[in-house]
């Protein structure tokens, strides 16, 4: 950078935190009318940024079993002088999305989830002991209300998030958990949970940091059929959910937008 | 909702209201300390969000002619109580991620991109009126002149983005513009312009609404060869340069977390 360059640069970055000072002075302020009221971060690019996404490998544990992601080299470097990947993916596989379309004939398809729904305030449920005492745990609406005891109201469009510390295990044998017939071990949303989400909130969606909506002994699915036909929609395998507020954060949901598809990995940040 | 969650989300909602008016006008008074600083959006959930990506589908264009995505339909809701397709897509697709990897033997793979060089300051290089009287028009180093005497040094880690209009096109034939042997016509970035950026910036990215970083008519794609093997990152296919404002807005580019991969099909959005 040239030397005018760099002053102005550093002239700018002086004022901006300047703003950003007075910004947090006032938002501190009308903080202090109500300790109900979650203060809200300054956003700004310069703030701390988590992000809630796992790497997608072929190795990455999927709820089928099978590999979600292949990658075939199609041009290399050194014999074609640039590299190029052609991809097979399982729509359901990584940090990824349930659009509604998954579990209904005619719901919404992951490119047509409003962008209002993807950025939305993060609320996240810890039932992390819980889970670690019982591998089939599920979120309850007791578990709900000792959050909205806490924290206030669930806000508008909120995603409602389940951190069973199940994220922890995502290399391991254990984030499956299969047993010797293959039924699968861990926590999600109880359907319970799900309908009084549905009855009582607007969030737009829930997720979860384990392979499904549902508890992984689930046999009927009763989470996805009850909360994605609404017109709501899921995060699955969730990452860093315990890296973040459990209220006050924003989730940016980087939903992919594939014409029509039922679902798909996902950039996911919070703010 | 119940009568009592109502009232307390009228509550937050005015509370939260106040405490943005407070943040606003601390920035406003901080903008008016200097004319040089772009004033900064009060990133909200509430704010306007703006979806910076085109819908991937096998009609949308890309630069080698093969479609760029195919959904292999695996489950269906009628038969199998729930939708769900294999993908196979062409790294290169829909609106996407040009990783370092892509031109480069060693270079940062699109999952290795770091955080903050994803949610980053936007400069919108308005090149319209040029690119409609000349397709192959190149982003000149002149231009970019033209927006630090506007705008003031480019901030710290920006996407520097080139609006050429062909976003209008992308439904179209002209979006390509193969000419009769097969040669694309679309604006690119310059390499002169390429290097003042590389020497003169620290900017995360360039991002274009084309098809490549480089014109379509480029023999040589030196822009390719001198941005990303510098550790940069380019977007391609970005939509909506026309709906942003051409300094202020934070772009949250969703770049796929594939392990390894050299880019893929992005969420992008403008804050």
């Amino acid at each position: 950078m040239c030397d005018a360059c760099v002053i102005q640069s550093v002239k700018e970055r002086m004022l901006s935190r300047r703003s950003l000072f007075k910004a947090a002075a006032g938002l501190a302020a009308a903080g202090a009318l109500s300790a109900v009221v979650a203060p809200k971060p300054a956003f700004a690019a310069t703030g701390a940024n988590t992000d809630m996404t796992h790497t997608l490998s072929p190795e990455f544990p999927t709820y089928g079993g099978a590999p979600g992601i292949a990658f075939n080299k199609q041009f290399d470097f050194k014999a074609n002088g640039y590299n190029l990947n052609e991809l097979v993916i399982g729509e359901h596989s990584g940090t990824h999305i349930d659009a509604p379309l998954h579990f209904s004939e005619n719901g919404l398809s992951v490119d047509a989830i409003p962008v209002s729904d993807l950025i939305v305030p993060l609320c996240v449920i810890d039932v992390r002991e819980k889970a670690a005492a019982n591998a089939d745990y599920q979120v309850t609406p007791d578990d709900l209300k000792a959050w909205t005891d806490a924290n206030g109201a669930f806000p508008d469009k909120a995603c409602v998030a389940m951190l069973s510390g199940w994220g922890d295990k995502v290399a391991t044998p254990q984030f499956r958990n299969a047993d010797d017939k293959g039924g699968q071990h861990y926590p999600g949303f109880h359907i319970e949970a799900t309908k009084m989400l549905l009855e009582t909130t607007n969030a737009a969606c829930i997720a979860v940091d384990t392979l499904s909506l549902d508890h992984g002994a689930s046999a009927d699915f009763a989470t996805h059929y009850a909360w994605l036909p609404a017109g709501r929609y899921g995060i699955e395998c969730i990452a860093n959910l315990d890296k973040v507020p459990v209220t006050g954060a924003t989730l940016i949901v980087g939903a992919p937008k594939f014409g029509g598809g039922t679902g798909g990995p996902a950039r996911v940040f919070a703010m």
